[in-house]
């Protein structure tokens, strides 16, 4: 199923996209999509069930914003550096067990939502990302194959970025991925029953309509299941919590200088195969 | 005013610790105390006008379990080395500007709850920190002044911290910080007008009934208005949202070799002043 939330910030209406593309009205029988929606089987057994049967009213979709397709998200967990081709761009060595940071759930905006570029920020760049939806509370799992069976889906999101703040400015990389609007995600949640291979997913990314990042999640250094098993015996995640599983060769700060770091007017666009497509005006904050 | 959250984990409600130390209960008045309550000034008008005239109905405080004295966190923003103490035990320049890193809101618990060593963890430590409450939302703010402006109160943290995971095994500290049970919080929210000087105020830790940590905030490199004018620049800080603010020296890893690390069965006493005193037992994940 395609999962999604649209209406104002803050006011958004739970809703799906049926088979043939048509915009479907989920609020009279789930209250919004969120952990307790994805690790309930009989509730989403419910939605199924409606749709199969074409019960589902009709949503008129003119006009109407999309936003993230998860509501209280409990974090966000992000490896880093998590593609081979991207850790070549980096001049980084591929790191011997998955690099871990984290994102504030306040970060997350819909997927064609303005992008803030801090002020004093030079450096704001780029990264398309397959998203994790955790279902399941995944807490010391033995194995990639548990691993995924605590997912719940995925989704586009994009893990704006501050490099100058992330790398620069002393501490951790979070000083650099936890300002306003950095984590655009959607425009749906895709159920993992529809994503059969999270390791065969082709990433693309545009700014200003140039094409900047063109990988697949193939290049994944630490594959979907796996990543959830070793991020489970750090910290416990729970239905609702998000995983950015890493983003592919193409970002700003691996071109030759003067790297094209975004600006107020800037515009992005990403996908990932069968998860759907985001566009991001960059306007300063 | 102390307010403070009263219950089974999870069915907490809202009280108040008046000042002849008697256990009154809120959930008459608001309905739980959050970023919601602490950004209304009418409602902790009320509040504070039926404190003071007696009317708040006592509540029997007999087995009655603290949960921790804040609901539905945002995020939880760390500051690392914020200690002139604390920087010099473990060998490291005092940073130019704050060290940043970030826990998840679900690593909070009740300041006598039981904290978990993870599994396969050998380095297991603790830190004594001043936790600061933001009471209003803080973006891009220009001077310390303001940034104390926007706190509403203090508590007690504990920082719990895998030192393996958050220093050797690669990446960001993230990793060594977001253990399940790692930030027990309280007893209480002891609102900013009863804490004149939050750069005034001594805090202690014991280990098994051993002095460990005797520090003051006046040893805090970036004091608290500062660290939150600081923070806001790099990401927008909501009502609700916390900030652990460093701890002094003393923790295990500024130790001689072998280094005491906490184990199943230890026993871990802190407190600050005007802040109250938290007790946990360390047990195995």
């Amino acid at each position: 199923m395609k999962l999604l939330r649209v209406g104002t910030a803050g006011a958004e209406r739970p809703a799906l996209l049926d088979a043939e593309g048509t915009l479907r009205d989920l609020s009279g029988i789930v209250p919004d999509i969120d952990g307790a929606l994805l690790s309930d089987d009989a509730a989403l057994g419910r939605v199924r069930a409606a749709a199969d049967a074409g019960e589902l009213p009709v949503l008129d979709a003119t006009g109407l914003r999309v936003g993230p397709p998860l509501a209280r998200i409990g974090k966000i967990v992000c490896i880093g550096l998590n593609y081979h081709d991207h850790a070549r761009e980096t001049g980084a060595e591929p790191p011997a067990e998955p690099v871990v940071f984290m994102k504030a759930p306040d970060t997350v905006v819909g997927p064609n939502d303005t992008v803030l570029v801090p002020r004093g920020a030079a450096k704001t760049d780029w990264e398309v990302e397959l998203a994790v939806v955790i279902g399941r509370t995944a807490r010391y799992l033995e194995s990639a194959d548990e691993g995924l069976a605590h997912v719940a889906g995925y989704a586009v999101a994009h893990d704006v970025s501050e490099r100058e703040f992330q790398i620069e400015r002393g501490g951790t990389w979070d000083k650099g991925k936890n300002c306003e609007t950095f984590n655009p995600l959607g425009p749906w949640l895709v159920t993992a029953d529809e994503v059969p291979d999270p390791q065969n997913l082709s990433l693309r990314l545009w700014v200003n309509g140039q094409l900047k990042q063109d990988g697949t999640t193939a290049e994944q250094i630490f594959p979907v299941g796996e990543v959830v098993r070793y991020v489970s015996r750090f910290m416990t995640l729970y239905p609702g919590d998000v995983i950015n599983t890493g983003t592919p060769a193409g970002v700003a700060l691996g071109q030759p200088d003067p790297k094209p770091f975004l600006r107020a007017g800037d515009v992005v666009e990403l996908e990932i195969e069968g998860l759907g497509r985001q566009r991001q005006e960059f306007k300063d904050a």
